[in-house]
Protein backbone atom coordinates (compact mmCIF):
# COMPACT_ATOMS: atom_id res chain seq x y z
CA UNK A 1 0.00 0.00 0.00
CA UNK A 2 1.14 3.44 0.23
CA UNK A 3 0.32 6.89 2.10
CA UNK A 4 0.97 10.40 0.11
CA UNK A 5 -0.90 13.57 1.49
CA UNK A 6 -0.49 16.80 0.29
CA UNK A 7 -1.21 20.40 1.57
CA UNK A 8 -2.25 23.58 -0.18
CA UNK A 9 -1.61 26.64 1.98
CA UNK A 10 -1.79 30.12 2.10
CA UNK A 11 2.16 29.93 2.33
CA UNK A 12 2.95 27.04 0.21
CA UNK A 13 2.57 23.37 -0.57
CA UNK A 14 3.51 20.95 1.89
CA UNK A 15 3.84 16.78 0.21
CA UNK A 16 4.78 13.64 2.54
CA UNK A 17 4.70 9.84 1.10
CA UNK A 18 6.33 7.00 1.98
CA UNK A 19 8.13 4.43 0.19
CA UNK A 20 7.07 0.94 0.62
CA UNK A 21 5.89 -1.41 -2.32
CA UNK A 22 4.93 -5.10 -2.09
CA UNK A 23 3.51 -7.60 -4.01
CA UNK A 24 1.82 -9.94 -1.35
CA UNK A 25 3.21 -9.39 2.46
CA UNK A 26 6.37 -12.04 1.47
CA UNK A 27 7.44 -9.31 -1.29
CA UNK A 28 8.44 -5.86 0.27
CA UNK A 29 10.80 -2.97 -1.61
CA UNK A 30 11.43 0.46 -1.46
CA UNK A 31 10.60 2.86 -4.01
CA UNK A 32 10.41 6.41 -4.33
CA UNK A 33 6.89 8.26 -4.97
CA UNK A 34 7.76 11.70 -5.31
CA UNK A 35 8.89 12.79 -8.62
CA UNK A 36 9.94 16.63 -9.10
CA UNK A 37 9.68 17.94 -12.27
CA UNK A 38 11.05 21.61 -12.34
CA UNK A 39 11.91 24.48 -14.65
CA UNK A 40 13.45 26.58 -11.46
CA UNK A 41 12.04 30.41 -11.51
CA UNK A 42 9.70 29.26 -13.75
CA UNK A 43 7.45 26.25 -12.71
CA UNK A 44 7.71 23.44 -10.35
CA UNK A 45 5.33 20.76 -10.57
CA UNK A 46 5.67 17.20 -7.93
CA UNK A 47 3.98 14.16 -8.52
CA UNK A 48 2.85 11.69 -5.90
CA UNK A 49 1.96 8.16 -6.50
CA UNK A 50 -0.50 5.69 -5.17
CA UNK A 51 -0.85 2.17 -6.55
CA UNK A 52 0.26 -0.42 -9.26
CA UNK A 53 4.22 0.09 -9.56
CA UNK A 54 3.48 -1.00 -13.19
CA UNK A 55 1.41 1.82 -13.86
CA UNK A 56 2.86 4.51 -11.38
CA UNK A 57 6.40 3.85 -13.24
CA UNK A 58 4.83 3.86 -16.91
CA UNK A 59 3.31 7.31 -15.92
CA UNK A 60 5.90 9.43 -14.81
CA UNK A 61 8.54 7.46 -17.55
CA UNK A 62 5.92 8.96 -20.28
CA UNK A 63 5.00 12.02 -18.38
CA UNK A 64 9.55 12.28 -18.84
CA UNK A 65 10.05 11.11 -22.20
CA UNK A 66 7.76 13.70 -23.51
CA UNK A 67 9.18 16.47 -21.55
CA UNK A 68 12.76 15.15 -23.21
CA UNK A 69 11.66 15.44 -26.22
CA UNK A 70 12.26 19.16 -27.64
CA UNK A 71 9.57 19.20 -30.31
CA UNK A 72 7.15 17.80 -28.22
CA UNK A 73 3.44 18.96 -28.46
CA UNK A 74 2.85 21.59 -25.47
CA UNK A 75 -0.35 19.98 -24.76
CA UNK A 76 1.69 16.54 -24.08
CA UNK A 77 4.67 18.11 -22.32
CA UNK A 78 4.14 19.19 -18.40
CA UNK A 79 6.83 20.87 -18.37
CA UNK A 80 5.70 23.36 -21.19
CA UNK A 81 1.78 23.30 -20.37
CA UNK A 82 0.43 26.66 -20.00
CA UNK A 83 -1.50 25.91 -16.78
CA UNK A 84 -1.86 24.05 -14.24
CA UNK A 85 -5.15 23.06 -15.28
CA UNK A 86 -3.34 21.70 -18.39
CA UNK A 87 -0.87 19.72 -16.27
CA UNK A 88 -3.22 17.84 -14.24
CA UNK A 89 -5.05 17.05 -17.60
CA UNK A 90 -1.84 16.03 -19.32
CA UNK A 91 -1.17 13.81 -16.20
CA UNK A 92 -4.39 12.64 -16.05
CA UNK A 93 -4.86 11.18 -19.81
CA UNK A 94 -1.54 9.83 -19.41
CA UNK A 95 -2.17 7.49 -16.29
CA UNK A 96 -5.73 6.03 -17.82
CA UNK A 97 -4.41 5.72 -21.20
CA UNK A 98 -1.35 3.81 -19.38
CA UNK A 99 -3.79 1.78 -16.55
CA UNK A 100 -5.91 0.96 -19.88
CA UNK A 101 -3.22 -0.55 -21.31
CA UNK A 102 -2.63 -2.57 -18.64
CA UNK A 103 -5.81 -3.46 -17.42
CA UNK A 104 -5.97 -5.03 -21.04
CA UNK A 105 -2.82 -7.19 -20.33
CA UNK A 106 -4.36 -8.23 -17.06
CA UNK A 107 -7.67 -9.21 -17.25
CA UNK A 108 -6.48 -12.30 -19.06
CA UNK A 109 -5.55 -13.22 -15.96
CA UNK A 110 -8.10 -11.66 -14.25
CA UNK A 111 -6.83 -9.33 -12.41
CA UNK A 112 -6.99 -5.75 -12.63
CA UNK A 113 -4.18 -2.78 -12.08
CA UNK A 114 -4.86 1.11 -10.80
CA UNK A 115 -3.17 4.02 -9.54
CA UNK A 116 -4.25 7.36 -8.47
CA UNK A 117 -1.72 10.71 -8.46
CA UNK A 118 -1.68 13.76 -6.60
CA UNK A 119 -0.25 16.44 -8.35
CA UNK A 120 0.87 19.69 -7.12
CA UNK A 121 2.63 22.93 -8.20
CA UNK A 122 3.09 26.55 -9.98
CA UNK A 123 3.89 28.01 -13.11
CA UNK A 124 5.24 31.75 -13.36
CA UNK A 125 2.50 34.12 -13.35
CA UNK A 126 -0.08 30.84 -12.29
CA UNK A 127 -1.55 30.36 -8.10
CA UNK A 128 -0.38 27.21 -6.48
CA UNK A 129 -2.70 24.46 -7.48
CA UNK A 130 -3.47 20.64 -6.50
CA UNK A 131 -5.11 17.98 -7.90
CA UNK A 132 -6.02 14.31 -7.10
CA UNK A 133 -5.74 12.23 -10.11
CA UNK A 134 -7.94 9.08 -10.42
CA UNK A 135 -7.24 5.98 -12.41
CA UNK A 136 -9.73 6.80 -15.13
CA UNK A 137 -8.07 10.39 -15.35
CA UNK A 138 -10.57 12.67 -14.26
CA UNK A 139 -9.30 14.61 -11.41
CA UNK A 140 -10.68 17.03 -7.92
CA UNK A 141 -8.73 19.84 -6.56
CA UNK A 142 -7.95 21.51 -3.48
CA UNK A 143 -9.87 24.20 -1.99
CA UNK A 144 -10.14 26.42 0.76
CA UNK A 145 -12.16 24.27 3.00
CA UNK A 146 -10.70 21.07 2.32
CA UNK A 147 -6.89 21.89 1.61
CA UNK A 148 -5.16 18.66 1.59
CA UNK A 149 -5.43 15.86 -0.15
CA UNK A 150 -4.42 12.07 0.58
CA UNK A 151 -3.75 9.03 -1.77
CA UNK A 152 -3.29 5.26 -0.61
CA UNK A 153 -4.08 4.61 3.06
CA UNK A 154 -5.82 7.72 4.37
CA UNK A 155 -8.13 6.77 6.81
CA UNK A 156 -5.65 6.04 10.09
CA UNK A 157 -3.91 9.89 8.79
CA UNK A 158 -6.94 11.75 8.40
CA UNK A 159 -8.12 12.67 12.00
CA UNK A 160 -5.29 14.84 13.09
CA UNK A 161 -5.60 16.97 9.63
CA UNK A 162 -9.12 17.11 9.93
CA UNK A 163 -8.59 18.85 13.28
CA UNK A 164 -5.47 20.99 12.90
CA UNK A 165 -4.82 21.89 9.03
CA UNK A 166 -6.57 25.59 7.89
CA UNK A 167 -5.29 27.64 4.75
CA UNK A 168 -3.48 29.40 7.25
CA UNK A 169 -1.38 26.92 8.85
CA UNK A 170 1.81 27.64 8.84
CA UNK A 171 4.61 25.92 6.79
CA UNK A 172 6.38 24.49 9.93
CA UNK A 173 2.83 23.47 11.65
CA UNK A 174 1.91 21.77 8.01
CA UNK A 175 5.01 19.92 7.95
CA UNK A 176 4.15 18.50 11.71
CA UNK A 177 0.95 17.54 10.75
CA UNK A 178 1.85 15.32 7.83
CA UNK A 179 4.59 14.01 9.44
CA UNK A 180 1.89 12.96 12.79
CA UNK A 181 -0.30 12.08 10.08
CA UNK A 182 2.27 9.54 8.86
CA UNK A 183 2.96 8.51 11.79
CA UNK A 184 -0.83 7.12 12.57
CA UNK A 185 -0.20 5.54 9.15
CA UNK A 186 2.58 3.81 10.04
CA UNK A 187 1.38 2.58 13.37
CA UNK A 188 -1.55 0.53 12.00
CA UNK A 189 -0.59 -0.09 8.59
CA UNK A 190 2.36 -2.38 7.90
CA UNK A 191 2.02 -1.69 4.35
CA UNK A 192 3.24 1.64 4.73
CA UNK A 193 6.91 2.06 5.12
CA UNK A 194 10.02 4.29 6.25
CA UNK A 195 11.67 5.89 4.22
CA UNK A 196 9.66 9.02 4.13
CA UNK A 197 9.83 12.09 1.51
CA UNK A 198 9.18 15.00 2.39
CA UNK A 199 9.04 18.44 -0.17
CA UNK A 200 8.18 22.36 0.81
CA UNK A 201 7.52 24.12 -1.92
CA UNK A 202 7.25 27.89 -0.71
CA UNK A 203 4.53 30.18 -2.77
CA UNK A 204 6.11 31.43 -5.37
CA UNK A 205 9.39 30.29 -5.06
CA UNK A 206 8.41 28.12 -8.42
CA UNK A 207 11.44 25.32 -7.26
CA UNK A 208 10.77 22.89 -4.39
CA UNK A 209 12.51 24.70 -1.28
CA UNK A 210 13.37 21.57 1.13
CA UNK A 211 13.14 18.54 0.29
CA UNK A 212 14.06 15.50 3.03
CA UNK A 213 14.38 11.69 2.77
CA UNK A 214 13.24 11.17 6.43
CA UNK A 215 14.73 7.32 7.42
CA UNK A 216 13.54 4.57 9.67
CA UNK A 217 15.73 5.26 12.93
CA UNK A 218 15.80 9.36 12.14
CA UNK A 219 16.00 10.70 15.53
CA UNK A 220 14.00 13.78 14.69
CA UNK A 221 11.08 11.82 13.28
CA UNK A 222 11.44 9.39 16.28
CA UNK A 223 11.33 12.38 18.76
CA UNK A 224 8.37 14.39 17.36
CA UNK A 225 6.29 10.90 17.27
CA UNK A 226 7.40 10.22 21.09
CA UNK A 227 6.55 13.78 21.75
CA UNK A 228 3.44 12.77 19.95
CA UNK A 229 2.21 9.87 21.81
CA UNK A 230 3.20 11.72 25.28
CA UNK A 231 0.71 14.40 24.43
CA UNK A 232 -1.80 12.39 23.32
CA UNK A 233 -1.91 10.32 26.43
CA UNK A 234 -1.58 13.39 28.69
CA UNK A 235 -4.20 14.99 27.14
CA UNK A 236 -5.97 11.66 27.55
CA UNK A 237 -5.74 11.69 31.08
CA UNK A 238 -7.42 15.27 31.67
CA UNK A 239 -10.27 15.11 29.77
CA UNK A 240 -13.12 14.31 32.42
CA UNK A 241 -16.17 11.73 31.26
CA UNK B 1 -21.98 1.44 7.47
CA UNK B 2 -21.40 0.99 11.23
CA UNK B 3 -18.36 1.31 13.73
CA UNK B 4 -18.77 -0.63 17.12
CA UNK B 5 -15.99 -1.87 19.35
CA UNK B 6 -15.31 -3.78 22.19
CA UNK B 7 -12.73 -3.75 25.18
CA UNK B 8 -11.67 -6.90 27.45
CA UNK B 9 -10.07 -5.04 30.46
CA UNK B 10 -9.02 -6.91 33.68
CA UNK B 11 -11.74 -4.75 35.00
CA UNK B 12 -14.30 -5.33 33.02
CA UNK B 13 -15.85 -5.08 29.50
CA UNK B 14 -16.68 -1.81 27.43
CA UNK B 15 -18.99 -2.13 24.58
CA UNK B 16 -20.15 0.56 22.21
CA UNK B 17 -21.63 0.99 18.99
CA UNK B 18 -23.69 3.71 16.82
CA UNK B 19 -26.62 3.19 15.64
CA UNK B 20 -26.57 4.04 11.97
CA UNK B 21 -28.12 1.92 8.87
CA UNK B 22 -28.45 3.04 5.26
CA UNK B 23 -29.33 1.37 2.13
CA UNK B 24 -27.61 3.89 -0.06
CA UNK B 25 -27.18 7.63 1.23
CA UNK B 26 -30.21 8.75 0.97
CA UNK B 27 -32.13 6.37 2.85
CA UNK B 28 -30.30 6.90 6.45
CA UNK B 29 -32.19 4.78 9.47
CA UNK B 30 -31.68 4.42 13.01
CA UNK B 31 -30.75 0.76 14.15
CA UNK B 32 -29.88 -0.71 17.30
CA UNK B 33 -26.57 -2.51 16.98
CA UNK B 34 -25.96 -3.76 20.55
CA UNK B 35 -28.13 -6.86 21.98
CA UNK B 36 -28.23 -7.99 25.27
CA UNK B 37 -28.75 -11.32 26.52
CA UNK B 38 -29.15 -12.05 30.51
CA UNK B 39 -29.80 -14.15 33.07
CA UNK B 40 -28.17 -11.74 36.09
CA UNK B 41 -25.93 -13.47 38.30
CA UNK B 42 -25.69 -16.69 35.76
CA UNK B 43 -24.51 -15.30 32.47
CA UNK B 44 -23.95 -12.16 30.31
CA UNK B 45 -23.55 -12.07 26.67
CA UNK B 46 -23.78 -8.85 24.75
CA UNK B 47 -23.74 -9.22 21.12
CA UNK B 48 -22.79 -6.31 18.64
CA UNK B 49 -23.39 -6.07 14.60
CA UNK B 50 -22.47 -4.68 11.53
CA UNK B 51 -23.11 -5.24 8.26
CA UNK B 52 -25.92 -6.43 6.07
CA UNK B 53 -29.46 -5.30 8.57
CA UNK B 54 -31.43 -8.51 6.99
CA UNK B 55 -28.77 -10.48 7.95
CA UNK B 56 -28.07 -9.13 11.55
CA UNK B 57 -31.88 -8.97 12.73
CA UNK B 58 -32.27 -12.37 11.31
CA UNK B 59 -29.68 -13.83 13.01
CA UNK B 60 -30.30 -11.48 16.18
CA UNK B 61 -34.20 -13.29 16.30
CA UNK B 62 -32.86 -16.59 16.12
CA UNK B 63 -30.80 -16.30 18.81
CA UNK B 64 -33.54 -15.29 20.95
CA UNK B 65 -35.94 -17.38 19.58
CA UNK B 66 -33.47 -20.76 20.38
CA UNK B 67 -33.54 -19.13 24.01
CA UNK B 68 -36.98 -19.10 24.38
CA UNK B 69 -37.94 -22.63 23.14
CA UNK B 70 -37.77 -24.34 26.57
CA UNK B 71 -37.13 -27.66 25.35
CA UNK B 72 -34.31 -26.30 22.55
CA UNK B 73 -30.77 -28.18 22.44
CA UNK B 74 -28.53 -26.57 24.99
CA UNK B 75 -26.32 -26.60 22.04
CA UNK B 76 -28.42 -24.23 19.93
CA UNK B 77 -28.90 -21.62 22.77
CA UNK B 78 -26.39 -19.13 23.83
CA UNK B 79 -28.43 -18.71 27.36
CA UNK B 80 -27.82 -22.47 27.91
CA UNK B 81 -24.90 -22.92 26.50
CA UNK B 82 -21.69 -24.15 28.46
CA UNK B 83 -18.99 -22.49 27.95
CA UNK B 84 -18.45 -18.43 25.89
CA UNK B 85 -16.72 -20.47 23.68
CA UNK B 86 -19.74 -22.37 22.66
CA UNK B 87 -22.08 -19.06 22.59
CA UNK B 88 -19.25 -17.61 20.38
CA UNK B 89 -19.93 -21.13 18.10
CA UNK B 90 -23.51 -20.59 18.32
CA UNK B 91 -23.81 -17.14 16.98
CA UNK B 92 -21.17 -17.96 14.54
CA UNK B 93 -22.97 -20.72 13.26
CA UNK B 94 -26.28 -19.24 13.07
CA UNK B 95 -24.72 -16.03 11.63
CA UNK B 96 -23.15 -18.20 8.90
CA UNK B 97 -26.67 -20.21 7.82
CA UNK B 98 -28.12 -16.73 7.57
CA UNK B 99 -25.99 -15.46 5.80
CA UNK B 100 -25.86 -18.31 3.16
CA UNK B 101 -29.70 -18.29 2.87
CA UNK B 102 -29.78 -14.18 2.20
CA UNK B 103 -26.91 -14.62 -0.14
CA UNK B 104 -28.70 -17.38 -2.00
CA UNK B 105 -31.42 -15.00 -2.61
CA UNK B 106 -29.22 -11.99 -3.65
CA UNK B 107 -27.26 -13.77 -5.64
CA UNK B 108 -30.00 -13.90 -8.57
CA UNK B 109 -29.33 -10.14 -8.20
CA UNK B 110 -25.85 -10.48 -8.42
CA UNK B 111 -25.91 -8.93 -5.07
CA UNK B 112 -24.26 -10.02 -1.73
CA UNK B 113 -25.32 -10.07 1.54
CA UNK B 114 -22.33 -10.39 4.82
CA UNK B 115 -22.35 -9.07 8.58
CA UNK B 116 -20.16 -9.67 11.29
CA UNK B 117 -20.94 -9.43 14.78
CA UNK B 118 -18.68 -9.43 18.36
CA UNK B 119 -19.85 -11.17 21.10
CA UNK B 120 -18.71 -10.25 24.98
CA UNK B 121 -19.69 -12.27 27.90
CA UNK B 122 -19.15 -13.91 30.98
CA UNK B 123 -21.22 -17.01 32.53
CA UNK B 124 -20.47 -18.14 36.27
CA UNK B 125 -17.28 -19.92 36.88
CA UNK B 126 -15.66 -18.75 33.49
CA UNK B 127 -13.65 -16.29 32.95
CA UNK B 128 -14.52 -12.94 30.44
CA UNK B 129 -14.60 -13.17 26.90
CA UNK B 130 -14.72 -11.39 23.82
CA UNK B 131 -15.09 -12.77 19.96
CA UNK B 132 -15.48 -11.21 16.80
CA UNK B 133 -17.17 -13.67 14.45
CA UNK B 134 -16.80 -13.17 10.85
CA UNK B 135 -19.52 -13.41 8.09
CA UNK B 136 -18.63 -17.34 7.38
CA UNK B 137 -18.64 -18.22 11.25
CA UNK B 138 -15.65 -18.35 12.12
CA UNK B 139 -13.97 -16.07 15.32
CA UNK B 140 -11.04 -14.67 16.63
CA UNK B 141 -11.10 -13.31 20.13
CA UNK B 142 -9.72 -10.53 22.27
CA UNK B 143 -6.08 -11.28 24.21
CA UNK B 144 -3.82 -9.21 26.06
CA UNK B 145 -1.88 -8.51 23.72
CA UNK B 146 -4.71 -6.93 21.53
CA UNK B 147 -7.46 -5.98 24.23
CA UNK B 148 -9.76 -4.66 21.77
CA UNK B 149 -12.00 -6.01 18.65
CA UNK B 150 -13.35 -3.57 16.30
CA UNK B 151 -16.14 -4.47 13.26
CA UNK B 152 -17.65 -1.91 10.73
CA UNK B 153 -15.64 1.09 9.38
CA UNK B 154 -12.31 0.91 11.92
CA UNK B 155 -9.32 2.34 10.76
CA UNK B 156 -10.51 6.28 11.85
CA UNK B 157 -10.99 5.23 15.76
CA UNK B 158 -8.15 2.72 15.90
CA UNK B 159 -5.36 5.14 16.89
CA UNK B 160 -6.23 6.42 20.03
CA UNK B 161 -7.12 2.58 20.90
CA UNK B 162 -3.37 1.47 20.07
CA UNK B 163 -2.40 4.21 22.18
CA UNK B 164 -3.80 4.29 25.28
CA UNK B 165 -5.78 0.54 25.88
CA UNK B 166 -4.06 -1.70 27.59
CA UNK B 167 -5.55 -4.59 29.59
CA UNK B 168 -4.86 -2.55 32.98
CA UNK B 169 -7.28 0.27 31.83
CA UNK B 170 -9.39 1.71 34.05
CA UNK B 171 -13.25 1.07 32.98
CA UNK B 172 -13.65 4.85 33.13
CA UNK B 173 -10.48 5.06 31.04
CA UNK B 174 -12.13 2.83 28.16
CA UNK B 175 -15.12 4.61 28.26
CA UNK B 176 -13.47 7.71 27.69
CA UNK B 177 -11.00 5.71 24.92
CA UNK B 178 -14.18 3.96 22.83
CA UNK B 179 -16.22 7.65 23.15
CA UNK B 180 -13.07 9.23 21.43
CA UNK B 181 -12.69 6.41 19.22
CA UNK B 182 -16.15 6.96 18.22
CA UNK B 183 -15.64 10.62 18.34
CA UNK B 184 -13.03 10.41 15.46
CA UNK B 185 -15.19 8.27 13.22
CA UNK B 186 -18.28 9.92 13.70
CA UNK B 187 -16.08 12.74 12.31
CA UNK B 188 -14.62 11.26 9.54
CA UNK B 189 -17.52 8.95 7.91
CA UNK B 190 -21.26 10.33 7.92
CA UNK B 191 -22.03 6.67 7.31
CA UNK B 192 -21.41 6.27 11.31
CA UNK B 193 -24.02 8.36 13.45
CA UNK B 194 -25.14 9.26 16.89
CA UNK B 195 -27.16 7.94 19.16
CA UNK B 196 -24.56 5.93 20.58
CA UNK B 197 -25.38 2.70 22.91
CA UNK B 198 -22.83 2.26 25.47
CA UNK B 199 -22.41 -0.86 27.59
CA UNK B 200 -19.85 -1.75 30.51
CA UNK B 201 -19.71 -5.11 32.57
CA UNK B 202 -17.97 -5.11 35.48
CA UNK B 203 -15.78 -7.99 35.73
CA UNK B 204 -17.86 -11.04 37.78
CA UNK B 205 -21.01 -8.89 37.79
CA UNK B 206 -22.75 -11.37 35.22
CA UNK B 207 -24.82 -8.50 33.90
CA UNK B 208 -24.73 -5.37 32.40
CA UNK B 209 -23.57 -2.60 34.85
CA UNK B 210 -24.11 0.39 32.99
CA UNK B 211 -25.44 0.94 29.99
CA UNK B 212 -26.33 4.40 28.09
CA UNK B 213 -27.70 6.06 25.01
CA UNK B 214 -26.38 9.16 23.94
CA UNK B 215 -28.15 10.75 21.82
CA UNK B 216 -27.25 13.57 19.45
CA UNK B 217 -26.50 16.86 21.05
CA UNK B 218 -25.45 15.07 24.51
CA UNK B 219 -24.02 17.81 26.40
CA UNK B 220 -21.69 15.25 28.37
CA UNK B 221 -20.75 14.15 25.16
CA UNK B 222 -19.58 17.27 23.03
CA UNK B 223 -17.82 18.54 25.96
CA UNK B 224 -15.54 15.60 26.09
CA UNK B 225 -15.03 15.80 22.12
CA UNK B 226 -14.65 19.52 22.80
CA UNK B 227 -11.95 19.14 25.14
CA UNK B 228 -10.45 16.02 23.06
CA UNK B 229 -9.96 18.66 20.08
CA UNK B 230 -8.61 21.16 22.39
CA UNK B 231 -6.25 18.97 23.93
CA UNK B 232 -5.18 17.60 20.41
CA UNK B 233 -4.33 21.16 19.41
CA UNK B 234 -2.51 22.63 22.01
CA UNK B 235 -0.42 18.95 22.20
CA UNK B 236 0.21 19.60 18.78
CA UNK B 237 1.16 23.71 19.09
CA UNK B 238 3.87 22.12 21.82
CA UNK B 239 5.83 19.41 19.70
CA UNK B 240 8.85 21.01 17.98
CA UNK B 241 10.26 19.62 14.36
Amino acid sequence: MTYCVGLLLNEGMVLLSDTRTNAGLDNIATYRKMFTFEVPGERVIVIMTAGSLSVTQTTIARLRDMNDSPDADPTTCILRAPTMLAVAEIVGSTLAAVRGEIQEKLSAMGQGASASMIVAGQRKGGGMRMFLIYPEGNFIEATEDTPFLQIGEHKYGKPILDRVVKPSTSLLDAQKAVLLSMDSTLRSNLSVGMPLDLAVIDKDALKVTAARRIEAGDPDFRAMSEAWSTALRDGFQKIEL
